[in-house]
């Protein structure tokens, strides 16, 4: 176990398990860098069983991390999929192995900017090599290899975490029995890569950013990485969900106070978000995974059509989308329905009606649990395992 | 003619006309402060007829200013509205003397941030006072006072220029015969007040902004309003025009460079937009009519109805909305539309069919023009006038 310092304040939390990878081999990420002994952090829940063949790896969004369940040693709150995975829950660790890393290019103890450089004794910052959705998963099949898991029974995840996904199925084919990409796409939308842009211009509009050397400074772009998230927060809820819960209610307040205060519920709530994300992430990790998210196309630059990336595929796909998610829209997933269908793929595929947009993959929306529940039983039966 | 230093650059560009208003009687802003003998700039096209009954005010939106047609003096650039206003177009100069004034808190010449403070011979900064849109078309009232026109044939604008013509058709119900509010809202909605207060946090996180006093300073928050311009930027244009216009294209390379360059041509085309804005736009306007807009709701916290907020209105009405208007969805022009309903007003909607999303107004949509150029003409015939 290995303690790190951590975020705008530098405290050092135990982040839980690293295994250190391509110990014996380098590692070549896309962009020509290669890398050696580098760190992956994760976490499993749950029990492999005897035939290996019950895991199921659950890969995280971009601000997400290896605390699935139980108590975030940063934040000290639940992790970010306790609704889903635990006993007795849609992804039952009674029945299966769950395991989830931290994504290189991070900064919870995985290879990323703020870890150290050992060349240099100083941490990466803008010296970290560009990583790419490719070299995630790529990274997480060693860690499988690390853990002896040869197939997994399950890939799992939303957002970009669903990227991931989409990359397992089509880089390990036979490395997954069944995949459930979440909330995505099979490429990052103009509109998409626009919205990170505007977060990194932020980020690197803040002085304190120090060209990235932040760390090496002792000072973080508290600011920058703040309005960063708050621009982002926006584009995970829905227009309707943001008129309901805070509409034009006031914050401890009976009139506008003609100033630039928080005056409305909804400021001030964007300006919380803000805050707390600086507490527990890091700014240069958000620049790196956003530039991996934009760089993202399962077509490579349209030198495939979808279909002919799928062709062939023997994976069992569930796909969920949200009405009312404008980040990743329903759209999105049909297209990708659309390929799998064109090449006779085993999907299925809900759109879920709900007003929580984006995020619905992260709250609460019995439908959506339901869902997964059913595809991970299914599966299972088909497998025979759990 | 004033001559008055300008955005980033501190240019001193001639602004056109500008007249002094309440000189004789204190203006109260709705915050509570007395203002007088303030400057309202404005530009005028056509002739006033001997009846004095030809008179179109258009308001500006957020960005905007007077300058509708002609060549703007500082960016060089036809004006805003050059394809709706002049000789034989829909909004024709040869018929009708058309009116626009910069609003107060924009930058234009108009009573704003950063003009002088007389009493203390500096930039107001901050010690500005908050203005409201009804402040805004209650001064613009003053100007068609100076200008010798008691009632106004056609009031028209879009997006908070829209929200000035319903103040209008409100406030001064017995000033305007025909109000055409494109592409608005009845309030501003939780979603664009989250929006705004990203955009000023964003001005506000740059240390160059100085607490509001930069232009004391010598110094200017241009990458915090660059970030604004380019978050609000994204929200004017449609998911499909930016798939279109962009995608996933390259900027001037094959290959994506892994570096935070602008690698896609949506990347060069926003930070282009943030970084043009800045040369003609001031910061601290940005953060005043962001605020007058995110105060602006017709019904006054709820109490009034919008039912009862346009009771007994006389006026014409022509609502126009754009189908890929995100910001100001046609949910929001069916509001009002059914609103007007209710009373029995005379009233026009139009949801005009196009991928151009909110900034379609200010775009080359055929279909629109047509609207307004029938909208304009029918109320001509009813006026007796043009």
């Amino acid at each position: 176990m290995v303690k790190h310092a951590f975020g705008a304040n530098y405290r050092e939390v135990d982040v839980g398990e690293i295994v250190m990878l391509a110990r014996d081999k380098p590692f070549v990420l896309e962009c020509g860098v290669e890398i050696s002994d580098f760190p992956l952090a994760y976490q499993t829940y749950g029990t492999l069983n005897a035939k290996r063949n019950n895991a199921i790896l659950i890969c995280h969004a971009l601000s997400g991390d290896q605390y699935v369940t139980g108590t975030h040693p940063v934040t000290g709150k639940p992790g970010w999929w306790d609704r889903m995975v635990g006993p007795g829950k849609p992804i039952d660790t009674n029945r299966f192995f769950v395991i989830c890393a931290n994504v290189i290019g991070s900064c919870m103890g995985s290879f990323g900017p703020k870890e150290t450089n050992p060349a240099t004794g100083k941490p990466y910052g803008l010296s970290f090599p560009f990583i790419t959705m490719g070299d995630i998963v790529r990274a997480q099949a060693l860690l499988i290899d690390h853990l002896g898991v040869e197939k997994l029974f399950c890939a799992i995840g939303g957002s970009m975490g669903g990227m991931q996904v989409l990359e397992w199925a089509t880089r390990f084919p036979e490395r997954v029995f069944s995949v459930a990409p979440i909330a995505t796409a099979s490429r990052q939308s103009a509109q998409n890569i626009a919205f990170h842009e505007i977060g990194r211009q932020a980020i690197m509009a803040d002085p304190d950013w120090c060209d990235g050397d932040y760390l090496l400074h002792r000072k973080y772009p508290s600011k920058g990485l703040a309005v960063a998230r708050m621009a982002a927060h926006v584009t995970y809820l829905s227009e309707a969900m943001l008129q309901q819960k805070f509409g034009r209610s006031l914050q401890n307040r009976e009139k506008v106070t003609y100033g630039f205060d928080a005056d409305f519920s909804i400021e001030s709530y964007l300006r919380h978000q803000g805050m707390s994300f600086v507490e527990r992430f890091d700014a240069n990790s958000y620049l790196y995974l956003t530039r991996a998210a934009s760089y993202f196309d399962l077509t490579q630059g349209g030198s495939k059509t979808l279909p002919e990336v799928f062709a062939g595929t023997k994976l069992r796909f569930c796909l969920v989308s949200f009405s009312s998610d404008w980040l990743y829209s329903s759209i999105e997933s049909r297209n990708l329905v659309r390929a799998l269908n064109a090449v006779a793929a085993n999907v299925s595929f809900t759109e879920i009606e709900t007003d929580k947009g984006h995020d619905s993959f992260l709250l609460e929306v019995p439908e959506f649990d339901a869902t997964i529940r059913g595809f991970i039983n299914g599966s299972a039966l088909l497998y025979g395992v759990g």
